[in-house]
């Protein structure tokens, strides 16, 4: 069949539909359900509530911050407008490109929000009748996120390159993106482990009470956070990955054009990501758990099911079309590969596997042991995560790279296999957000189910779901992390094709040339000083927290003995929570945004090169380490709650918990957050490329 | 002057001279200080005996290994015997000039050992009389170390020069004192964390007694753990670092001049190295405590003078000889970034400074935020040596980097610069190791005068003297960490001239070759998976050492008690610490050479040069952060026991003393075991780099 660019544009658009739809038919399914208990749905009101008024506030926040740089974009980008040859077109396009993306991002955080606000309840209700509709509830909440994230991203960046025909300004799109989920990640998740951490100090180490006992103050602000962290900014950072993917893909496709935009290589990244939404829904359609089945069984089967639809739609779209099987090849490889990472992180952080009851027999010589247990083995589980990107990398390089190829396509045509890599990895990007999201809906529902009182049973039920919603969230965040490897490497290269269309007449970034080098070393500083500051940042609030959560217990009578007349103000625990992370949002990012500009202006694009592949290299390696050390810390402790080493209450046990305690931040505050400040940071540099080119002291 | 490279090898020998006779001169005097506390004789006596068993089984290990890394040198290095053009004198020449860097190392560290073990004694006695003597008995038994370990390096690198003329066969040399000091660096390490963590454990934090309480039968294995780990190991590492600048400097400039090595710029490395020597002899002769001084000050006060002189000597010998003022002021930015990061360091770590507090105050609400708060600092103090490391670089690059100098000395000019601020930055060695030393010797007197009952104003003095020794460890050690970075990326250049003298044509190392990238990622995850493994072992042997203790305390009637007749098994202690560490670190060491030789045989030259990129920047990130970290969590809990934040035994003493735990195998076994991985990884590079070019997967 002879494809046309119109074709694909179309099946974007019809692809997204059908998401749209289905979101639609599950939201409406999940509001169906029944939700009656009185207390469950005071609380889940509150939740929501809280949640609310920080979005508004956030989002406030956020309005202004990228409404100040829309003009900047305005003023200065692609080229200042007093430069000779600026088409001020382009800068207002792309400026518009710019607050699309940041209002998609919003949008998709936000109904997300509402999904999962209305799913938590329902699923603490239908844990009262068995695990299988409880599981229904939660995970279908889940893909409703899923499915509008994805439908946005590929409607989004269809729709923008439909009109502009120009795929470099799709770079002022995914910079909205990535914007607005950096400070969307990082500030949910101050605020969630802020929450999370003062709840846990107060009430399981010091009273000895529950983990969602409704005496303690911090209750709903720890749910209100589950909601806005991991939901909300979880669902602002994939949209993020997922476009910057995209991008950078159809940036090097155009470049390999010559700037021609109806070709394959460019049809060939639209439909590969509408594919891989297709292939979603249907995996999304078919998820549940089977006769004998467990949720974690349940949720990566569905997965597998999705990652075998997409190869197989992608063969079937390459042979019908005649697009490059190299290319399919490598879209495979990043699939696989993915899915492999996953498996390793899954080693690592399961409570099944050897790992896990390492970490928790170290607990029994102490807290320090468990931190050490756990550092180690985090930085262990770095390795094969590493290995992975970088295997994939190399093979995609090599199956692009033959000489036939370059001669045939250009010399950026492995480039381009790279980022089809990256595409590949993400294009189950649909499943994977709802399975994450999956996750904080019965971590809530777990409370909901404790604090409304719905018996053991079902608490015991709620707890197996909220465990493999853990499991599986250690799994995809590998995946994520993994893509946002190869998408960076690819928008590396997007930064070089800036940078030389802006004459800088760069072919590579030489290691051994010290403008590089500095780079470098500053590059990989950033994301340790990033998370440094993020986690100071919960360090901080979360002391502010048990104050106040000390003093209601000490003001309010009654409360601390728990009488059913004493009731806590839960408000007052929120607004701590919102205020210190709409404080500390800020600083963490611009911190890595000046960095840029600063390595920039002193070392020009040189330096700039050297600077991302620092920032790639020690943010890959930090964010895994954080990530699964957290995942690691948390099961182990869940695996001595089981009663295993002591079981609760145990010396054991409350060095486990010390554990958990500090891998909080790790894994949802630092951790995921370094993966996004990765992107921001590659885009950035391709968007500044030309002013970096023309001003810079030693470059 | 007309200067002749005879000449600089008479300067070499004469000046080693002086610091040995002058390091003997010391040995007497040390010696010559009177210790007559008969419990004290005999604790000294064990602890001496205790460090040489260790040493004597470690070098017989380090023995075999050494061998067959010899036989295989033979073999096959700088090329395989049976290659067209071997020729067989140079791999003769290479191995033993490989054992010869062993044993030099391997003497250096002993001797040091052996005067540290004579001095704590005196050290603690001398403490009687106040604190001016006793810190001078300490400080000189420290020097006597740094002068011999220096004064080894200058004069076998002038010795094999001037033997075999040819820069490249140090490399050999270098390799054997890496491969030994990383070893020893890391067994020592294993050895005394295992030893201080476990008597911490049981005697701290389960009993309530003071650290070196003489019943706590793993006291004694304690005090060997300074000696073996923190005296002999250092010295080993520091030597290590010493030779790879000069041997790096030195292939260089050898390289510059097509293999002439009768030049100015070796005569000019030769020289500096001799200087710096030199004016840390003076720097040691005029180092006291001054009226109304401190220690702190009196270590840090000597180590300014040791920095100005080597300016100033080195300013006129390169007006008396005409060398360069160019690289002259390459090695003066070396030094005076060492001393930036140093202090920058020292901001970290030092309990007069506001992050010590900061940490300290965190511990009051557990022991959670202490290991976060901490965590997050160290990540921060990276920011700065990285920066200055980057910028010292870049600095030298400049320096030599303009055309005219390109065009009269060639392309690698810059890289010599380089080079040479690595030798700069080295220079005050002696100094340094001295400074290093001391901390472990008055360790060890602290522990002596609390078993030898000294009374409280003793003990007093030897705190004093004690906590000096952190700050200042804290100093020396972001200045090797510094030298070690700026050693390794001009041992990078090392690797390319090697790899295209064995034919591989390589013109740097481009970061958008997809080979090199997936080098980088595997360097990176490298230092993450060594200190994890080095963490592991010490969380390991500390736990069987904790089941040691606790059965000592169960079988050994009265022990607990504290009943004078009651005798722990102090020998079975260090027999559990030396059997752990000995077995742990081969694998350690194995993995980051083994991983090297994969790398180079899968991706050839392109592919390590990206590995030991990724290599330098992670081990550079996690050392800085482990180390400061380190010392950060230590002097917070110091901070603590001297009575702030509710001192002794409150709850954030708890805490405080559990940060301290954990960072004990952060500062003493993992962090600056990674600089001597880092070198040692280089070495093999460039030593293996002709089989590389030959013999490769993907390259």
């Amino acid at each position: 069949m002879e494809p046309t660019l119109n074709m694909f544009y179309g099946i974007s658009i019809i692809v997204a539909a059908i998401a749209f739809l289905f979101a639609a038919y599950l939201y409406v399914w999940v509001k169906r359900q029944s939700q009656e208990n009185k207390r469950i749905t005071e609380v889940a009101q509150l939740i929501r509530e809280g949640a609310n008024t920080f979005m508004k506030r956030e989002y406030k926040i956020l309005g202004v911050f990228a409404l100040v740089i829309a003009v900047l974009i305005v003023v200065f980008l692609p080229t200042p407008i007093w430069s000779k040859g600026a088409e001020i077109w382009k800068n207002i396009a792309m400026a518009v490109s710019y607050i699309c993306g940041t209002v998609l991002s919003a949008i998709a955080g936000k109904l997300g929000l509402v999904v999962a606000s209305l799913s938590n309840g329902r699923s603490a209700e239908a844990a009262k009748k068995g695990i299988k509709p409880a599981f229904l509830i939660g995970f279908r909440g889940g893909s409703v996120m899923g499915l509008l994230v994805v439908g946005c991203a590929v409607l989004g960046v269809s729709a923008v390159l439909l009109v502009v025909k120009e795929a470099s300004i799709l770079l002022g799109f995914s910079f909205g993106a990535s914007s607005l989920a950096l400070f969307a990640k990082a500030g949910g998740g101050i605020f969630t482990k802020t929450a999370d951490v003062a709840a846990d100090l107060t009430g399981k180490v010091e009273l000895g009470i529950a983990e969602d006992d409704p005496r303690n103050p911090a209750v709903i602000a720890d749910n209100v956070g589950d909601n806005v962290g991991d939901v909300a900014g979880m669902g602002a950072d994939l949209f993020d990955s997922n476009v910057a993917a995209m991008t950078s893909a159809l940036v090097i496709a155009q470049t390999l054009t010559g700037g021609v935009v109806e070709h394959l290589n460019v049809m060939m990244v639209l439909c590969y990501a509408a594919l891989g939404l297709l292939a979603s829904i249907l995996g999304i359609a078919t998820a549940r758990i089977t006769k004998n089945g467990t949720p974690t069984k349940a949720l990566n089967s569905s997965t597998y099911v999705t990652s075998a639809l997409f190869l197989a739609f992608t063969a079937g779209a390459t042979a019908l079309f005649g697009f490059s099987w190299h290319i399919w090849a490598c879209s495979a490889t990043g699939l696989i590969v993915g899915v492999v990472i996953g498996l390793a992180t899954d080693y690592f952080t399961d409570d099944s596997k050897p790992i896990v009851k390492k970490c928790a027999g170290a607990s029994k010589s102490g807290p320090a042991f468990t931190i050490l247990s756990g550092f180690s083995y985090g930085f262990l589980s770095a390795l094969p995560a590493m290995i992975g990107i970088a295997v994939s990398a190399l093979v995609s390089y090599k199956i692009c790279g033959t000489e036939a190829l370059i001669a045939e396509y250009g010399a950026n045509y492995p480039l381009f296999g790279i980022s089809m890599a990256a595409v590949g990895m993400l294009s189950i990007v649909a499943m994977i957000i709802s399975n994450d999201a999956y996750g904080p809906i019965v971590d809530n529902a777990r409370g909901l189910a404790e604090m409304g009182d719905l018996g053991e049973e079902t608490i015991r039920v709620a707890d197996e779901l909220d465990s493999a919603g853990n499991t599986v969230k250690a799994v995809t965040k590998g995946f994520s992390i993994g893509a946002a490897g190869l998408t960076v490497i690819s928008l590396l290269g997007t930064f070089m094709s800036e940078a030389n269309a802006a004459g800088a007449n760069i072919a590579g970034f030489d290691i051994m040339n010290p403008t590089v080098f500095f780079g470098i070393l500053i590059g990989a500083a950033i994301p340790a000083v990033f998370s440094a500051m993020l986690i100071l940042a919960v360090d901080k609030n979360a002391q502010k927290m048990v104050k106040e959560i000390h003093r209601q217990f000490d003001t309010i009578p009654g409360l601390k003995e728990g009488k059913a007349d004493a009731k806590p103000d839960y408000d007052k625990c929120i607004d701590v929570a919102t205020t210190g992370s709409l404080r500390d949002l800020i600083p963490a990012g611009l911190v890595a945004i000046l960095a840029t500009v600063g390595v920039g202006f002193i070392g020009g694009p040189a330096a700039v090169g050297g600077f991302l592949l620092g920032n790639i290299v020690s943010g890959l390696l930090l964010s895994l380490f954080m990530s699964n050390a957290g995942g690691l810390w948390d099961n182990s402790k869940k695996y001595v709650e089981a009663g295993n080493e002591g079981g609760k209450g145990s010396e054991a046990h409350k060095a486990a918990v010390i554990g958990d305690t500090v891998g909080d931040p790790f894994k949802d505050t630092a951790g995921p957050s370094i993966n996004t400040q990765i992107t921001v940071v590659s885009l950035v540099a391709s968007l500044l490329s030309a002013i970096f080119v023309q001003f810079n002291i030693f470059g």
